[in-house]
């Protein structure tokens, strides 16, 4: 059995393995530093449908296609699918599944979903529910400029502390049983609302959840930052940065030489200008399973706490006047266990 | 150790105990068949907001509020919220549950959220994740007609196979320990598509997803629909009740002497003029929540399967061409478990 430790955190008893990744993302991706990482860079956004709503499904579909066969299994094999996305009603993530027929569970997390699905998913195979599940996220830039800013057409500009939303899914397949790396904490965050009202800035909507989030895991568990050696949130970007690492000082914690942020490393923002940083659900998601995932297998990290983080705004909200609550779920992940 | 029964269903060890349930509905609702279940109708659908996005949300947070008052609990005995909603980006369920500081899983699975909620509480309670959780949905009329349909100003005609979305939020505590109801199994839907494009026929959409997961839950645990008291859907309606009677039969069961749905008992269709029924998310929480939960402890019924269905769709995507995925969760409730 599980042990609940603190409030807000689980240690597996027999942690899940990370038995595959794989990783899509568009061409813009594809040009930027982790580009090595990804197994598939598209040339076209499109992907040879006729929006870019279908091209998101495509890639959901793909992805997941692929962890699937990188892990040597048949979908039968799946127990569950744990997926979402930022489009209304989960519309990349129900398309692209929708021909697989796995049981499926759709999570809404904003950016934070890939942490929601991998909680999920290792809590299924720990409590006994499942052996093999593939937790799955996406976004893609057009579509997403689409729904949640301005018609691309009209090249609207951007202020600096805007982020730049990844096209991209990542998909993960934990098993009962596998090789390194393991799933042995999940943190799960609350809600954190300090009143930022700027959908342009969600850096800084989303540092406070992400503080409260590390903070508890660190309280909870006992760890030091020395006990990481790295931690990386989802897509603070280079504003919520600053502001996370401020408000990690004020209790005493300094991360600062082992920390650093998926939306900070798959764009190089000066040359890419990409602003604040890349954003959005696949972020995170293609960044762990490329660049953190092949690296742990590299022995590059031992230990590593992924934290990625939610901006849990619509635009309806912010057309009301809402400000925007942000959420964090962190996930330990780790070669060695004992 | 809870046991995986054929593909899809789950048998819980030491099944959850529902602790307590609350149910916050409105007007209209309060004038229907089940009116004397709820614990609140509200009279005005604004509920003294100024937006229906934020009715819907007080809603949330109050019907949360509630069902932990009514479990003798306080937030902090919550180790999680379940919850879900249908608009965009879950609006209703984030700004609800911002002020609760409790973890949050945000979970989009259409109006089959509620049985998606109950499914991965019960998992987080039988894996020895935590004690107690809150699993709760919602839907709004106006918000939704406004979202999904057409302004309510426009005064559209519906056809008769449309459904009226129902306005509530219910809730239920799942409790490690408790009295009775308990939840015992649970089988999870796969996707399913037909190929049905009507948006305004979303009973048809969702049958052949809810005849999927009954067959699979009647096949996976040996159960005959003659071990059953009462089997209710989520809000196939009038329409999609007769397809799904029909899908059963060519796979050899005869459920319709047990069998209804939430929508159809929610509202009187003739003299409420909700043509196929009620529907949304709210309606198979609320209906649990009141009729099924209030009349399980009256022994009314000993053992439940509980079918909230999802239409997988967004405007968007039926902008766009796309049929109408459809999804169905089963779970089964009942009194005395050995």
């Amino acid at each position: 059995m599980a042990k609940k430790l603190g409030n807000q955190t689980i240690k597996f008893d027999l942690p899940p393995s990370i038995v595959s990744t794989a990783s899509t993302v568009g061409p813009k991706e594809g040009k930027g530093p982790l580009s090595s990482y990804f197994d598939v860079v598209l040339h076209d956004p499109l992907w040879g449908e006729d929006s870019w709503e279908k091209a998101e499904s495509k890639m959901v579909k793909k992805t997941i296609e692929r962890v699937i066969e990188k892990g040597n299994l048949t979908p039968e094999d799946i127990d569950y699918i744990f997926a979402g996305d930022l489009l209304n009603q989960l519309t990349a993530s129900t398309f692209g599944i929708r021909g697989l027929a796995v049981p499926f569970f759709g999570l809404f997390g904003a950016c934070s979903t890939m942490a929601e699905a991998i909680t999920l998913g290792a809590m299924a195979i720990d409590g006994g529910f499942a052996n093999y599940i593939v937790a799955e996220a996406s976004s893609h830039f057009c579509s997403s400029e689409k729904q949640f800013r301005f018609p691309l057409e009209l090249g609207n500009q951007r202020p600096l502390t805007a982020s730049w939303t990844v096209t991209g899914s990542g998909a993960v397949i934990l098993g009962k049983f596998g090789p390194s790396p393991y799933v042995t904490y999940a943190t799960t965050g609350k809600i954190v609302d300090l009143g930022i009202k700027d959908p342009m800035n969600m850096g800084a909507a989303m540092a406070p959840a992400a503080a409260d989030t590390i903070i508890t895991h660190f309280e909870d568990t006992g760890f030091l930052p020395s006990d990481y050696d790295l931690i990386i949130t989802g897509d603070l970007g280079s504003v919520g940065r600053e502001l996370l690492l401020e408000l990690l000082r004020k209790h005493n914690y300094d991360i600062e030489n082992i920390y650093t942020d998926c939306g900070i490393e798959i764009f190089d923002s000066v040359t890419q200008d990409t602003h604040a940083g890349g954003s959005g659900c696949g972020c995170c998601a293609v960044t762990l399973a490329g660049y953190l995932y092949k690296e742990m297998k590299n022995n590059k990290w031992n230990r590593i706490l992924f934290v990625p983080t939610g901006a849990l705004m619509s635009p309806g909200s912010t057309q009301q006047g809402e400000s925007i609550p942000g959420i964090a779920h962190a996930v330990t992940i780790e070669n060695n266990w004992a």
